[in-house]
């Protein structure tokens, strides 16, 4: 991994520099993440996980060929950002979607998230403005909220604001016939990969980002930046974009769609999620949104930290054999998202993601420059 | 309530005065409440919920007759005993247990779990003993963890050893046929109340308990209690009872069960979370566990205190008819559970629990003394 290098170059900022410390999260999930495979040979009927771990969901055999998706998620610290605005309207739109994002990819149909809120109060105010996000996002994905958790825990949570810090988890479920679940397998060497834009930073990297505008460059949520067009905290605050109706549509649609992949926290890493052994060569991309941008200039971060982190403007990505791309771009483009043919697939077993117009090289967890010894 | 009274009252511990504020947690839960129970019309379809918010968890129409059971639940502050003891390999248990006794309650068979961890940072040895934990509940309750979550948020979250604080949340869900969801509908006055045995606390109480334990007394957690023939942390930490295996075998034993409850943070209380409008009168109870009583005496916890806050030794209950009794006692004890009819249904509007046995009388969220004006 290249961040421990970069942590010490002076007048850059990383993720492990920020506080977060990924060697040693993988490190220590594997121990965790043992124990949960293992538990896959305590049930052979019904119910048994038909994917590994890993995939951005797995799927449930509940019998007569039919599949439970599930998968679980939460918002991390863009909560920080709604406590600094003292604004909570917004980050159930989030939760929802990072869940059923994430749910869409394995092809299935989010129906339902249940959520948790651990608080160090139950502020009524604030309680309904998170309600009225859940509900916001569970309407965007046609999902319902089922059920949740209200969990008073003073001494465990605590945040940017006295009194007011949160967490806010989500787990969603969805359907998908067992014949239909996609994971990647079926991706050939040529086919496309379209990316459909992100809104934002969505509801990854927000240590890093905290760091660069309100540590490095004393920045406070309601400073104006004319590249936003806004605050600093309207912009840090824009919900995530739920691919839901979008994508659901292009299944419908009979197109070949034989992969599907949330772009969260691995950044650009995530492209070769795919059960197929291949790459992924990008080719072309649009410019990323005005908030990353700003952001790695005034951060002085790398293009290889950045695109291992954020999204840079591309949220979601769909992967189709050529004949398909402007069908996915015109439906996409039907719902308001723009869609761009970003690259191409190509047959590797070291799974390597090539960022061409910026000369690099992903592998694993982490992206160099091309050409580069390792 | 009550409990605001308690808290001036010299000499008593209350759950109010230990820092939990249900009055504030119940006028707060309104507004998030409302936008969930309105998203229930965002699907009419299939994964339509089955049940009104409120019950022990949701069922979603499958279509087909099929229902899937989900509900979530975090471990909440025993997690600080375990951080105390410098262990971490058995709250995995209650994790699984809290959320798969309440999947249970709607007569579903449970079938997985993901897991949500919140950590200040990511020890090996830490999530290796949490995922055994997990695995071991998971053998008890015959399920898997299809996936989970791990979120680094060390700015979020705290806890009582620097460095290792942590929350862990589940999301079980199970099968059940529409036709055979169980919510308390069919339940008739003169039903039997069968009470199976607690392990102890379970993972409902601990803000209290520390409060006396570890505030008023001064105890540690390797102070050895002779009643409890152990260490007070080892008391504290032992796990909550998963009743999968023997609720399922009453199920398939063609018993007619028409309530199930599992007795969590509202105590007693719970009696009454049935469909059909009967109140439920105790007659009897089988003596406290030690770790109940000591509790109660240290702390000077009143008894409507004690049996709206704690399970007090039963942890979960069966109602069915009288005729069924013996065989759902016999099919705990073939599990190693003792159970006991403790008490029958009659037909009661106002949904009242009477524990004759103490004198007391609860409705709502509180218990007060018989003959009290109300």
């Amino acid at each position: 991994m290249l961040t421990g290098q970069q942590a010490d170059r002076p007048g850059s900022t990383t993720y492990a520099a920020a506080g977060v410390d990924v060697e040693g999260e993988e490190r220590g999930m594997g121990g965790l993440l043992a124990w949960a495979q293992q538990s896959f040979t305590l049930r052979l009927g019904p119910g048994r996980p038909c994917l590994p771990l890993g995939y951005y969901a797995n799927v449930l055999d509940l019998g007569n060929g039919t599949g439970l998706a599930i998968s679980t998620d939460g918002v991390g610290t863009k909560l920080f950002i709604a406590e600094l605005m003292h604004r909570y309207d917004t980050v159930g739109i989030d939760c929802i979607a990072m869940n059923v994002n994430d749910v869409l990819c394995v092809g299935a149909e989010p129906i339902a998230m249940v959520d948790y809120v651990a608080v160090e109060a139950p502020h009524a105010d604030f309680l309904e403005q998170l309600g009225r996000g859940l509900y916001e996002g569970a309407r965007r994905a046609r999902i319902t909220i089922p059920g949740g958790e209200l969990a008073q825990v003073r001494e465990m949570i605590r945040g940017v604001r006295p009194g007011y810090g949160f967490d806010l988890v989500g787990t969603a479920v969805g359907t998908v016939p067992l014949d239909r679940i996609i994971v990647g397998e079926r991706v050939e060497p040529g086919d496309s990969v379209v990316g459909l834009r992100s809104s934002g930073l969505h509801s990854n990297g927000y240590t890093l980002a905290r760091r660069v505008f309100f540590d490095r460059l004393g920045w406070t949520v309601d400073r104006y930046v004319p590249e936003f067009g806004r605050s600093l905290g309207e912009e840090l605050l824009e919900p995530t974009r739920i691919y839901v109706p979008e994508v659901l549509d292009m299944l419908r649609a009979g197109l070949d769609i034989r992969g599907l992949i949330h772009v969260t926290g691995d950044g650009f890493l995530n492209l070769v999620r795919l059960k197929a052994e291949v790459g992924v060569v990008v080719e072309q991309l649009p410019e990323p949104l005005a908030v990353f941008a700003v952001l790695q200039e005034a951060g002085g971060v790398t293009d290889e930290e950045m695109y291992s982190v954020y999204n840079m403007g591309i949220g979601f990505c769909v992967v189709v054999p050529e004949r398909d791309v402007e069908r996915v771009i015109s439906i996409a483009r039907s719902h308001g998202v723009e869609g761009y043919r970003i690259g191409y697939t190509v047959a590797d077993a070291r799974r390597t993601v090539r960022l061409e117009p910026l000369g690099l090289i992903g592998r694993g967890s982490a992206f160099q420059r091309a050409g580069t010894n390792r």
